[in-house]
């Protein structure tokens, strides 16, 4: 599809009915710090009236076997579903952009030359919000004002 | 408000992020045959990534103390919220109807004298449908045709 | 508590495990078109195996039985928790703003004199993106972002 | 499989963790109106607390590049997750049936020769519930049990 | 990946917005009785505000006619999506340990040598609980505490 | 009820359907460092098909309008339902542990006399297992056994 990046993930996956909650927090830091692309909890409904919870990982072929090893440890999975899929993505680009409340890092999406995507880095907008004093919603919006203003081609 | 029967009954809640799930299937059982009215989980997400569960019981004022005490036994609940709550509701009746696959126990609703529900009786729809060999929905709705037909003055 | 605003609104409640969703969905129209202040659905998991849901309204008091009228003839509920409410608000005024894309008007928030909110109202950013051709999210920015430059003290 | 169709979809997928919902609401009309074969949200936990939406989109192969325009220029995505799912599905066929309230178009659902399912036009149901006053499961109902009669070969 | 098995299994998934969550209880229970390896719900937002389920359920590739015979038949699926997914599993092993409240099957979970999981029997940790009057928790708890010393190497 | 203690807590509420999932993770952070007793998400179906999310927190009658005042300035609310809230409770004591991985904190919960909660610290379980190098779900079974042994009248 032209202007599209395209690449592949393993997304591995598993339903859960005896762990507890506790325990799939400290997991999903785990997996993100093991180098997880992204980690999620899905709510579901098992049987036998059990109100359970998928816990899906996203990583590259590479990390499959330590991300497999920490669900095995971790949790009380006996088995995963482990399938390859193919993205779709944007090509990103970051760049800094000046707000009135300070510096903020924004992550920019390009489908070939044209802008879709602005995404103000969480952390630095997280971090400006608390020492400004002012909500963070205001420091994304100010982020997102500026890097629309500076990059996107009209 | 005219027509409709009034009372009130206790609801009790408590947000579970340490208990495995199988338990909390147990529980449920456990509940119903302890007379609470109703039981049901709602997924919500906790503090620390946790995919928890709030756990709701109905029940009679009378029966309060045996619901708290399954819940601080078999759950990790150290506090239960606790709330009477005003109920408005159908007067209910119950008859027996004919269908071509056997007799069903059917629920009717009432607004004073205006019939506004009609439900089979689960367990005699499950029933007859496994005898029959039918689909359970295709009982279900013999069941309310006849029940109609019978019960809903025109 | 100074600078908040304070009402009572009504919440009507019931859990419903033997109708299908196509007509929750049309329910959901029923009772906003009937007065309902706002009504949603939360998904709950109910006994026996039952993937139920929860059917919410908040209304004013003097539309309680039109309300439980409606959910009593449509969906199958024979009961209804009804439950008064307090509430804190912020005082509400609507503004329209001229944005590149067109004019929208848009709902402030007070706690005072000091304005916590600004929202663009839905319907008239959707109809400028769809006209002009652009996201409704960048409609949404650059109204609130000409309303913050124009309405917020410093 | 002897009876069933077969055929092919294309899913696309994203989690979604800051875009608003309102934005979601439009989205999914739009994706629908772009030829979408279904659109739906699934309530998700991701990393850093926060209470996600995964959004899913069935689609032909052909609409595959139409629908990931609409998702990566309307939503806050910077990739998609593109699965080939194949389908089993029952042989289609529209009629229309006479009720008492109406003229109703039901969908017929075969596997070969054998009815499997009857599932009366939603809009259609609504309209003639809205005009004739009457519950939309009393349409529904009524609408099934005469195609019932009328295709189902005992 | 060294240490671990693999096996190939099918899963079936369905969107449902026109079906009662009663019938869906009692379908999760004609699966698994059929033979399906596991069966869960998840809730779903559908099309025009309607709170569906989607309907999973894994199944080995020579059971997948008899699983959608069961979900055709009885829920309103038009079409259902199958896919072939790859698993990656423990060797398991049972094994039966004495507790102070009785005996205790426990599933024991091994990736190569090395023990992972130790998951006491659901059903016998239940009847012991009723049988000794202890909570469940305890009892699964005292049979992981004893497998735990009984077959983990140091 | 003997036994038991109780007291009032305040459950703040409210529907959100135009905030981003990334903002209400922070708020969820803010709100626990406020003071609030308890922050949760329920994932809700709101009106024109937005996947919205219900925020809600307890906090004692005193932090209510420290808890307003986050919510009005961080989030996109007009509006809270506030509640005021009977609570039952185990009485709560502190203990200290050693375990084979080291010491841990256990909270334990008791009707009158009846010991009915043991819940070892999260924060010094996942400590332990940190250094240790062993699954936490291990270090709080360790710590719930020798509290069961040293605190459990038989």
């Amino acid at each position: 599809m032209p202007g599209y990046e395209t690449d592949t993930v393993t997304r591995i996956e598993t339903n859960l009915d005896d762990v507890s909650p506790q325990v799939l927090g400290a997991v999903m830091q785990q997996l993100l710090a093991a180098g997880a692309l992204d980690v999620w909890f899905t709510p579901v409904q098992m049987k036998k009236s059990r109100p359970g919870t998928m816990l899906s990982a996203l990583c590259d072929e590479a990390a499959v076997e330590k991300i497999a090893d920490i669900i095995f440890t971790e949790t009380t999975a006996f088995g995963l579903r482990v399938e390859k899929i193919a993205r779709l993505k944007l090509t990103r680009k970051f760049e800094t952009v000046k707000t009135v409340h300070g510096e903020v890092t924004v992550k920019l999406g390009f489908k070939g030359e044209r802008l879709l995507q602005i995404a103000p880095e969480f952390e630095s907008c997280r971090a400006i919000a608390e020492r400004a004093g002012v909500p963070l919603r205001e420091v994304q919006l100010a982020a997102t004002e500026v890097a629309r203003a500076t990059f996107q081609a009209r």
